[in-house]
């Protein structure tokens, strides 16, 4: 793959996602070198994915090219490559641009969007995982407003008009609260031809509550802001079916929909040659020592969403979100210098940063250990969060003027369908 | 194709850009009922369409929602719709979705790339009109870049690193002068294993000095500035053929590229319907009046560049850039008032701003009536002049934005391969 020789160990480090750049910054310029693999030349804030899709925000503005990331490491190299295969006895990975050796593999290949299986939900709904997708659900909002402006049936309008969320996790939450946003804000204002009252948000969720990992305070909460935002909340409620037109559920609600988004799991993306005994049934998940290393393996380690880490406090993996890949990453970068000098490896402990959901202007839930609180500040703290996670200054502050824009005019100005999205 | 009944009569306008939008503007809330067509649901501001293709700027801050632009216009509606046929005898044309009567009928077209008949070059080259085919350049230069690091030999690498473009107009010319930028400061920071002088930037132009609109002090300048970046300009030289990577031209110069960018000609986009005879050769426009009436007709207008608009100062048609059809689809909008209550239209002058064309970082070239000038004062008159012409006060803020930091940081913020582009 052409990387140039070295006497330092190789790390290899496939995917960067949270995991995998946050492991790349914490060698930077370390006695090893670095090569960094992906399949896209940027790195993606999914937790801001949502406001791509419903106009909120360009995907420019969340997504950070890689090599700029790592562009002031000496020891790193960037390559664009899917890796195919790894070969374990010989070290070796793979990729569709040619083979690499490596001392240390890292996995951080995340996850992708679990259909549980359904071929036809899969081939009818919208997935939103990457920036791709997300453009596609923006286009394709667009395009069902246009399209029910020219309706020649009420039931053809309202079936365009119609949005099912599948899944009340945070993306499922957040982006049904920014549909119901431009209900009540764009439609009105850019399409005086539509009647608002025609358009309807669904959102399904298979548990009792909304936002099943958090609070039930937040839940609560969630649920309340969702339905005075005109969100139509199903719980209990689990889809058998779509065709890209009925949705069929569990119970005797039906729904006629041109746009099911599927928010409703995720499972991990694991990469072809692993021991299969080292993936776990939950979630395929590759199983993790304390030292994130895979079983069975010394020098392959896996971190973040692909790695499942059982421990006292988290007897299922620790949860699937940005934190717990972000202090693997860091605490592996750590830990690999260490055992290249032979010295004891640090166990890792998760800390709880808690967790956060925001449903729409004004509106968010926070769970914090000893504090759970919901409304205008936690809306307040969490885009103070979100906004400094962001990689980048120049990505924060068009993130921090476009939502005081917005804001301001109650507006989602990246309306654009540059590339219309044809279903099917 | 549902547009409400109105007693008011029916202006009907095809095409969103420079000239369509400035007419509907003029007719806000006027007695008439005005209906915008276009193929896409956003105007585009073509002028900085070559910043979007070399990473510079995000299309979502250089194109705006048309729907947002008549948001306040009662009178006003817009369909997404490509016009494929125009019955002038029963006043109607034919959509994709649908037909619409018409009182009177602009068109506003605009022109498409002209590859002069070579289905080769067609094929094989890129045109840089639209969003997303700025868009495609965009991913091309950087999948090049990222091919070119492992890329098998020298000339393959050589081949991904060259870069064509034919035509030294001021597109072609902002163009190359953007790239060498690229060239210069990001490919030594973020590609540290290519070599840049591998890297090379060729302007074709058939005729004998770059931007051949302008005076000659700004073509010399405007060269200076060009070889300066490192850009080899080629005059009085023209592109015979291109297969995708061997470039033939009228002289010995041949040339192996990957990318060919075509910005050498545009021709008239006009629509199917209207007589042949009112059609001209030169361009491809439509012979129109002094009120833009197209020949023969008393209702159907034409603007901006499908508008040919012979004038004792403009025997050869106004030039086919902004201004002309910002001024005539101003004037449109009061003369269409007029002819309704049977009042004398007045005649259309062109009121010459000058032209203006920029070359990278502190350099650009202006002409005015009465004073030429080049350098960092052109600079910054250009880009004093771009921010403002710019539509919406969000748009003019993150181009500001994003210009000052790309010109502090010798930074393209925007680069991500977000839809990877596949030749052929």
């Amino acid at each position: 793959m052409n990387i140039p020789k070295s006497k330092l160990p190789r790390v290899v480090i496939i995917g960067g996602g949270f995991a995998g750049v946050n492991l790349a910054k914490s060698l930077a310029n370390k006695a090893v070198q670095v090569v960094l693999l992906d399949k896209h030349n940027y790195h993606t804030f999914q937790p801001l994915l949502y406001q791509v899709s419903t106009a909120g925000l360009e995907p420019d503005s969340i997504a950070y090219p890689l090599r700029k990331i790592i562009k002031k490491h000496r020891n790193s190299f960037f390559r664009l490559a899917e890796v195919q295969h790894i070969d374990t006895q010989n070290k070796k990975v793979t990729t569709n641009i040619g083979d690499l050796t490596f001392d240390y593999l890292v996995i951080a290949t995340g996850t992708k969007t679990n259909f549980f299986g359904n071929k036809a939900i899969e081939a009818n709904s919208m997935a939103m995982k990457k920036v791709p997708q997300a453009l596609n659900i923006r286009s394709l909002i667009l395009q069902n407003f246009e399209k029910a402006t020219i309706a020649n049936s009420a039931e053809e309008r309202r079936a365009l008009l119609n949005f099912v969320i599948v899944g009340g996790g945070p993306t499922g939450v957040e982006l049904a609260g920014a549909i119901a946003e431009l209900k009540n804000h764009i439609v009105p204002r850019d399409y005086p031809d539509l009647d608002t009252t025609d358009m309807e948000i669904h959102l399904l969720e298979g548990n009792d509550r909304v936002l099943p990992p958090m609070s039930t305070h937040a839940s609560k909460k969630a649920e309340q802001f969702l339905r005075k935002l005109g969100v139509q909340v199903h719980c209990n409620t689990f889809v058998k079916d779509y065709d890209g037109l009925a949705v069929t559920t569990n119970s005797d609600l039906k729904l006629e929909s041109e746009t099911l988004i599927w928010a409703a799991g995720v499972t991990g993306a694991p990469v072809e040659g692993i021991n299969a005994e080292a993936l776990i049934a939950r979630g395929n998940r590759y199983k993790v020592n304390r030292f994130n290393q895979v079983e069975g393996y010394d020098s392959i380690f896996a971190l973040g969403d692909i790695a499942f880490m059982e421990t006292d406090a988290f007897p299922n993996g620790h949860p699937q979100v940005a934190q717990p890949a972000i202090q693997q990453g860091k605490l592996l970068g750590k830990n690999l210098l260490k055992l290249i000098q032979n010295k004891p490896m640090k166990p890792f402990v998760y800390y709880d940063k808690g967790s956060m959901a925001t449903i729409g202007r004004n509106k968010a839930v926070v769970d914090l250990k000893h504090f759970k609180f919901a409304g205008f500040f936690a809306w307040f703290v969490w885009m103070f969060i979100h906004l400094m996670s962001l990689v980048g200054f120049r990505n924060r502050v068009i993130v921090f003027f476009n939502w005081s824009y917005n804001y301001i005019n109650f507006d989602k100005a990246a309306r654009l369908i540059i590339r219309p999205f044809k279903k099917g």
